[in-house]
């Protein structure tokens, strides 16, 4: 595990010839942008066989990002020099079972147990970059390209600071460090547009998604600090939407003031919720999330619960009050 | 008018003693953030005696701005060496009829129309910096400091900060520039921190507001590439509610895709609706709200047309189709 880039890895990705780039499974801003830049700094490095392969599809709202229609969805079958994971650090993230390779090389920013950095795959490495106090893999492949001395392109750059962008909420997050916000800079006086990039990240919502927002919110409650809504299987009928079209919906009751707990409720089935929780620093919504099986983090977690809306909800809330710090 | 920071306006700064700064009525990020953090940098040069004046009061979201609550909104009748506007260029803007003062000087990045620039106002200004390139007046204060050599601190980094944040949408409008995130790059170091200033900011929504904008979301209707939602008084009522609690819900129809042009109707007494106009590029929506009298840009507009709910649609749906570029 290095937080620094090693001549090994650059090394890698100099000599080497054939490169399969590999994000993770459900792909955002950051799996597609990165793998996407780090394929088009290769190329500009004079390699022809470089191939991103994305398991799921790329989201609508990504579809903008420069060379995404050459992301594979299926496993090629023919052995590249070297595959490298992006963005995840194992290979089940990928999705894919295993890779037909000499080298593989891990560029991640998401923290690795400490058991599992002891196992075969992360000793057998060729070479790694995991840094998890990066904002955003997209930092990390910016810094991989400035070590290969890649001349950052208006396309490379969209595709980073979107990258960027997406991983920092915006850069609204804690992990808005100084240091991606000078990248974002760098990213900009290279071609990359924010106003444009926003439009296609941020407002392209489907027309039946905000609808189901409308309705939604309006089922919004307060009490006791924790705030909640309420998305219902008629609601999804009635606008003719899917849960994908509610995926940032706990962002809202997050923004009420005086909640210091936000909760998405989403019916799933007729007696079983799908539940998505934040908070802002008093409550530890793994806790409560792992009694119900789910997990997540401190600030951001999710799990299902079966029982009807009344009996969930209380389950819920009697178990975010036993989880304030 | 200079674009460039002159010496006589380091100058004055640096030689006279008192100072009264103030920004323009309705003030929001960038007139609370900017003149704070001009009066926080005159104090380290060691400046006794200078005072922050806003008409308005501070909006509750800006109140945790560092020494937000030494902002007097009534104007002192002693004389001040300097009088320093900041994000505006005309006395009328800070809602105060005159002032007594020594030097007048502009820091603003608003155009100034040419007529204007004749003025005996401007001619007379001791020293002036207006640069209307710059995503903020924030990001002109932040250039004064640093060529006053004043050390940017954990208050002033917060008030310049939101000033910028607030004034590119959250870096997201065509504003900000390299420029405008370099500077943001470096008040984190300074000890800005964004996820606290989001959180302040964007994230300290009244539960009524949430709830309005439910009820304001399930009124949204899409056609001809129009996309519009409606407030109506008993929405207001319902929800305990003031129009100021709708101020950004342009924003939401903007955001559906395959809208060229959001409009977001209230209410206003009776027979009497407000408008606000948003336009992707391809319509002028300035054209639009001017044909009812009121103004704007090309991009974001606003006016008032009186009738029934359906004359003012089937009004406002006429204009925007004779606006298309």
């Amino acid at each position: 595990m290095t937080t620094k880039i090693s001549s090994k890895l650059t090394n890698i990705l100099r000599k080497e010839n054939s490169f399969l780039i590999v994000g993770h499974i459900n792909p955002e801003g950051d799996s597609i942008g990165s793998t996407l830049a780090l394929a088009l700094g290769l190329k500009k490095l004079g390699k022809k066989d470089v191939r991103v392969l994305s398991r799921d599809r790329v989201p609508e709202s990504l579809k903008f990002l420069p060379s995404s229609k050459t992301i594979k969805q299926t496993l090629p079958r023919k052995k590249y020099d070297v595959v490298i994971l992006v963005d995840c650090n194992e290979i089940k993230r990928t999705g894919f079972e295993s890779f037909n390779t000499k080298h593989t090389v891990v560029i991640d920013h998401h923290i690795i147990p400490a058991d599992a950095a002891k196992s075969e795959f992360y000793t057998s490495l060729a070479a790694s970059l995991i840094d998890p106090n990066a904002a955003a893999a997209g930092l990390l492949i910016y810094k991989v390209l400035n070590a290969l001395k890649v001349a950052i392109d208006k396309n490379i750059a969209t595709n980073l600071y979107t990258a960027i962008l997406t991983d920092t909420g915006g850069f609204r997050y804690s992990n808005a460090s100084a240091e991606s916000l000078r990248a974002a800079s760098v990213l900009v006086e290279a071609g990359a547009k924010p106003w444009d990039i926003t439009k296609e990240v941020y407002e392209n919502v489907p027309y039946k998604s905000l609808k189901l927002l409308g309705l939604t919110l309006s089922t919004l409650e307060l009490k006791d600090g924790i705030a909640w809504i309420n998305t219902s299987n008629s609601m999804l009928n009635k606008t003719g939407t899917t849960p994908e079209d509610c995926e940032d919906f706990v962002n809202y009751p997050r923004k009420v003031k005086d909640a210091e707990v936000a909760v998405f409720f989403r019916q799933d089935g007729n007696n079983n919720y799908k539940l998505s929780l934040r908070s802002k620093g008093k409550v530890d919504v793994q806790k409560v999330a792992m009694s119900f099986g789910g997990g997540g983090h401190a600030a951001a977690a999710g799990c299902k619960v079966t029982g009807s809306f009344k009996t969930v909800q209380n389950k819920v809330f009697k178990a975010i009050k036993t989880a304030i710090k």
